[in-house]
């Protein structure tokens, strides 16, 4: 068992907190009961478990730990000061993963799935993208496409946010040009989004599946994105606001797109609204 | 000019980041050349604004300092120093206020406003109240309500996410017990959602104004508090996930009632689509 802060494989779990260190070695550091077990369950490269067995009391969690550890997942034992040094939850489960970093290429997305993939143009929050992850699974959507130097999904606040949809659907990183070319190349719909455009998202049927794109937090789409758009919708407002937190937004085009699919003959047993 | 973190007045302002101490003198602190401007402009009460001039750079914030102080506001000058003692924002721009928390009574909410009020038990996470507040501005709704032992939406961190919005519209505090009480003398229609529902959200159509009412991020609605509902309604899940983000579930639910609203003779000049 591990028990020193300063023990040289620490420092360097405790780097993966920061991207660079991510970056060179193709890891992340995955924290916390749940999201263990949702990497576990998802096929995930679980590298190694870090366990504080003193910490670890949910009979679930220890159970985990056994599987893994019986499937041949190297586990790591450390100490509470150890473990807590390493973890950023206030009050930690003592279990963590090292888990590789996977990134799909666009070539790898579900063409027919609908609703089609999420491209987020330089996500600046990881507390955003993890939620933008979440709910993209949560209706089923082909992926999530990273645009840009936007955050990393595999950073600590992305991963809590995403509550481990990280590990349940592909993840692409490219760049504008990448995914201008794809779009082309592949013909399908690119629905964009924009204050200005004069169309409600709520009164267009969308032709699906198609790719739902989203500007940065403070950029939103500029002109030259706005181009490569077949379709420019806005999400109404009625107040003061000027704009919807990113997340939220996205969440909101999302099942839009998803109550279209489902009246047009998807999975609801129930007839569609209107 | 006080120079002196350790200035009484600075140490009070500063206690103003707990919530003890907002709940005892009535006072928050709002920090940002934005988050200022919105709550001058929505006639918050402003009882003080906090200026470290070699910070403040922009000439639209000095204006706005300017115009404050000619309707009367106090100004106190600050060096940078003691300004970021204060500061929570990693870059800050010089400007704070010191601003009346307001609450209004179940009472006071607009009786006929659509979408109605949204109501959240015993919300948890401050940036997840900030985000609902500023989705519930962006739509138009009645005001929030915050039932039980909620969060504080004039925490720093709330008043962040809403962008502003806490000064634009009415917000409550009540018990559960105030809430069934005032539901039940206004009659107004209450909906709900589970996940165990077994109707879609997308597949109803909404009695309005209705109020609105999401639970807790860990704990949802509990049976009591469904019994109170007069239609609960499941937002659709396909992939792993079993559960939205709380602020995303709320503002996926917000825009499907203004979508009902406007489709039924709002403001869009747009036929519903579906």
């Amino acid at each position: 068992m591990i028990t020193s802060v300063a023990n040289p494989t620490i420092k360097r779990l405790r780097a993966l907190r920061q991207r660079k260190a991510r970056e060179e070695s193709g890891l992340c550091l995955v924290e916390g009961i749940r999201l263990v077990a949702e990497a576990a369950q998802c096929g995930a490269g679980v590298e190694r478990l870090l366990v504080a067995p003193a910490l670890l009391t949910s009979p679930f969690a220890r159970d985990l730990v056994a599987a893994q550890a019986a499937a041949g997942t190297p586990v790591l034992e450390v100490s509470p000061e150890v473990f807590a040094s390493l973890a950023q939850k206030e009050d930690p489960q003592g279990l963590a993963a090292v888990v590789q970093r996977r990134f799909a290429d666009l070539a790898d997305l579900p063409r027919d799935r609908r609703p089609g993939p999420v491209a987020l143009l330089e996500p600046a929050d990881p507390g955003n993208l993890g939620t933008i992850i979440r709910t993209a699974d949560a209706v089923g959507a082909a992926g999530v496409i990273i645009l840009g130097p936007g955050v990393d999904p595999y950073d600590p606040t992305a991963l809590r946010a995403s509550m481990g949809a990280v590990f349940a659907l592909p993840l692409v990183r490219a760049s504008w040009e990448e995914f201008a070319a794809w779009k082309r190349a592949t013909g399908l719909p690119l629905i964009g989004t924009s204050d200005k455009a004069p169309t409600s998202f709520q009164a267009v049927v969308y032709p699906q599946p198609a790719v739902l794109l989203m500007g940065s937090e403070r950029e939103g789409l500029a002109p030259a994105h706005q181009a490569l758009c077949d379709l420019m919708v806005a999400i109404p407002m009625r107040g003061r606001s000027d704009s919807l937190n990113l997340a939220v937004a996205t969440g909101v085009m999302l099942y839009e797109l998803l109550r279209q699919c489902d009246a047009d003959g998807g999975a609801l047993p129930h007839p569609p609204t209107g």
